[in-house]
């Protein structure tokens, strides 16, 4: 098994909620194709970050990359993913694990949410 | 006064978790020059967005439009936001509000986010 993608996101009561990070999902898994890419979540949605990448080492994966889908960095990603990574690296240490900025934090993806808040505004009558 | 453009988005214990929704409102105002481009939250942050709301009507705002600066659409855009938005328009008669779909449901938006998550794998070691 090869380097797995994680795409880690918060989690809420309504399943609904989660359909645009299945939509993300599927996306990225067509433009990487024999890579494992996967949803995990912090909290109210299986599967919980930590017991999934426990079952990713368990089907030997060699590395982990875990793209944060949030758009703000606050206590989520600056205290309870540090400290679930570091946990994490501990119990698996043949995984390389690496953590890679918040969505919400790069250019283009902010580039294209002014796009869509503009476009809704000029929608207005 | 014209119309308004609120990005709403959820607030976090965390100021700096704020930082790309400032970007983010500063981007869309230099493309809407005249018209007022502001941040509300719904927990944690000031201002919230009916007390914004309410102080935008007074500052003479013929309309107003929302644009949850959300991923998915949970039970705060489902239930809270549409609970939030029927007392502003049964308080301010006068305002025309139209709410737009989240950011995350951008076909666009998603694109840009499948693009990091697919480089942020590739650049890992």
């Amino acid at each position: 098994m090869t380097r797995a993608l994680v795409l880690f996101a918060h989690g809420a009561r309504n399943a609904s909620w989660a359909a645009p990070f299945e939509r993300l999902r599927a996306q990225a898994q067509a433009r990487l194709p024999g890579v494992p890419v996967s949803l995990a979540f912090l909290e109210l949605m299986e599967p919980r970050l930590p017991a999934h990448v426990a079952e990713l080492a368990a089907q030997g994966a060699t590395g982990i990359t875990i793209v944060p889908v949030f758009l703000g960095q606050g206590g989520h990603l600056l205290r309870d993913l540090p400290l679930m990574v570091g946990q994490l690296q501990a119990d698996h240490p043949q995984l390389a694990i690496e953590v890679a900025g918040a969505v919400g934090e790069d250019p283009d993806v902010l580039k294209a949410m002014s796009d869509y808040c503009v476009a809704a505004y000029a929608k207005t009558p």
